[in-house]
């Protein structure tokens, strides 16, 4: 083969997984107008290779363009065939998705996937791998979807230094708490609308817990300081102690609740934080307005300043463009030469504890009414260090709600007022507690 | 010289034109912080192999960072030097500035600027010429400073066949409109304070009149359609005609006014409309919360949805950190292989004109209060097939004020309306008449 046929050769695929996205991807894939745009603005023609599904799904086979032919459940085989150059892995989870990336990346074929799981566990060593084997491992899909995100920090931030990344990155989160802002739904009500909608699962614990947007977190924040965090490091606060009253006193006071993912360098720039909590964020912050299943990531650098990239952080078909996207530099660095810069661990950063952060806190709590109370509180904030912006005391019959904001406080001097605060006989409950983020958060302005 | 030599060896730079930018470009690469980054993440060192200036700059030179012995008034002499890799063209302009990019490409260097007046006017030859040299043209500096968008539309929607682009991408109309809609200042007391903060020059034509907005138009348009529009092809009105009352009155009607760049594609998708323009946008559009000096770009892409991408779009910090990013990308092309897919013209397209195109519009008019004033305006605008959605008289003495919200209509039954409006006895003037855009906007989602 001379290297003009190579060149105009077709870049073999195979497709791991073809559920929504996957599914989305071959038909994009298979679209001619699709696929001439493709020839023109990169110079590759892409071709299914194979699909590998784990079982036969009739429904999805009857689609008059699927190519059923393709279909095999050894996806194995499919990944160590001499004809496939990429591998496009949309299995999700860890096991059999990470044997099979490896498998190919030590084939020498690079990989797209948008596996966040896979990457937040294992995200440095099959970097290294793909490094190793001169091929490309590609993830935009990952995090916020078709937001190009995980490219704008890999390459075209690359002479930056970024301070701080904050991501509205689970639609589901976010959804449920733009529904208790806009209007006046509880959470339990949010919740069963987002699960009607498609866009809660039954046992909704990885997106209300926190566990899908920290494993975007870590992946955010080794892009961001180009170092080596995994899911496991990301401190985790879901949003089930976010109240309805909670979000109607925020709103009262000029905030939002959002779902936020930060990853921020602290003090001089060599420890860092990454973690996942619900927080206060300004209404004026552009974060603020990041409404329903839409996603943000938002990026304070050095030089560049505050940007954000903003877009549907969902849907099978906004994964499969950003796939598609992926799977055409892939092609192109085949047929035309180049890599993409690796995406290794290369720095060891230190993590803070979210105990050692300072935030403003919102904090709500019922207590009994009567006299002496408030000072009873306020004496416990006082003892632990922690001094009192702005307080106000709403009646509710027997009882009343005190909702305080406090001035910067360190995050384990709250997490001790609190554990002292439920203590204490004449208070009843402790709600929510929560950071203030945004233009008066935590982070390097205030400590560097 | 050994490849692993070549590797290790560092990428050497002209840097042509030192004001803001590249003052602040050559700090950047010079500061051994940032050196290491970059060394760490792409694996490129990259060093100043020269400075080109027109003219002496004590001031400038007398900084202790600042590499004196570097400096030569001889750019045509640098750029054909055999130890200058790559040259970043920061001069603005189209001469020398072509001569020199073009000198530089035929020499076989990659070229980094930030030129849009250039690449507005010779983009497609300047790529073409790119290829057939096998070098890098990037430009990611050239439309909204820092904030990725060229990057983005390039190759992470290499996959997605983009159907419009909206941009606020002029900073300084931006900042005045936002002062108008924000402290109730009128348009010459905002033009004055942008002038004072440096925002906008002695003679603001080039902002105010859509010029600068114009030539970023045409490069958003050659990128998301992949054929070669030029800054002569932007249809452009300027924001003079804007007055304070349109701002409040669009504010009443749940609109903000902004200065927008519209690339899109319009009926079956072989035309499009480039424009740059003040329009009315709802107020719950994300573009609609961008103020000041920020810029930010919207794209809607067949697959992916909505996105923005948003930042500062001024200051030289931010424009050399977009530019240092770029060079990264073209170093790292140079020792490592690669280049980035040209984004030269292919598809020819046809350019609608705006007459053709229909959207809502806006119109405020001053008339004699008297009885059938209203009738004679509104029989004006049913002639030409214009129909009214909304409309409000204000009295003003004498005058009456008449603001007018209509159904989507052609833009040549407008201005064919306002010209016969002009003619009639009882209309004093006729004020700003502006597209609304937005969810309800012009463009493909209706046409097509």
């Amino acid at each position: 083969m001379t290297p003009t046929d190579h060149e105009r050769s077709a870049v073999r695929v195979a497709v791991l997984g073809c559920g929504n996205v996957g599914s989305a991807l071959v038909e994009m894939v298979l679209d001619p107008a699709s696929a001439r745009e493709i020839e023109l603005s990169a110079g590759v023609r892409l071709e299914i290779a194979g699909i590998a599904v784990r079982r036969a799904d009739a429904r999805r086979w009857a689609r008059p363009w699927f190519p059923a032919d393709l279909v095999t459940q050894d996806a194995k085989g499919l990944v160590e065939r001499d004809d496939v150059d990429v591998v496009v892995e949309l299995i999700g989870g860890l096991d059999p998705a990470r044997q099979l990336v490896e498998a190919a990346l030590r084939a020498g074929k690079s990989v797209v996937t948008g596996n966040k799981a896979l990457l937040a566990s294992a995200g440095g060593e099959l970097a290294d791998l793909a490094s190793a084997n001169g091929v490309d491992l590609l993830y935009e899909a990952a995090v916020g979807s078709a937001i190009p995100v995980v490219r704008p920090l890999r390459e075209s931030l690359a002479g930056e230094r970024i301070l701080r990344v904050i991501g509205i990155v689970n639609g589901t989160t976010n959804f449920i708490l733009s529904k208790m802002a806009g209007e006046g739904a509880t959470y339990e009500q949010s919740l069963l609308e987002a699960q009607r909608l498609g866009l809660a699962e039954a046992d909704p614990s990885a997106d209300v817990e926190g566990h899908d947007a920290a494993a975007k977190a870590a992946i955010l924040a080794s892009l961001a300081f180009g170092t080596d965090v995994v899911a496991a490091d990301v401190h985790r606060e879901g949003i089930t102690s976010v109240a309805q009253a909670d979000v109607r006193y925020a709103a009262q006071l000029g905030y939002v609740i959002k779902p936020l993912a930060v990853a921020e360098r602290v003090g001089s720039g060599s420890t860092i934080s990454v973690r996942v909590h619900p927080a206060l964020l300004p209404a004026s912050h552009p974060l603020a307005s990041v409404n329903g299943a839409y996603n943000a990531v938002f990026i304070e650098g050095e030089h560049a300043g505050e940007m954000m990239l903003y877009g549907q952080g969902a849907g099978g078909r906004a994964a499969a463009s950003a796939v598609l996207g992926d799977l055409v530099v892939a092609a192109r660095h085949l047929r035309h030469g180049g890599l993409t810069p690796p995406a290794s661990r290369r720095v060891a950063l230190e993590l803070v504890p979210v105990d050692d952060l300072e935030s403003p806190f919102y904090l709500s709590m019922d207590v009994i009414d009567q006299p002496g109370v408030l000072a009873a509180v306020a004496g416990v904030m006082g003892e632990h260090g922690v001094s009192i912006r702005w307080m106000e005391q709403k009646g509710l019959g027997h009882e009343a709600r005190l909702i305080f904001l406090t001035h910067r406080a360190r995050g384990g001097a709250v997490a001790g007022t609190v554990a002292r605060l439920r203590e204490l006989a004449v208070v009843d409950r402790v709600g929510a507690v929560l950071r203030v983020a945004g233009t008066d958060g935590v982070g390097p302005s205030q400590d560097a």
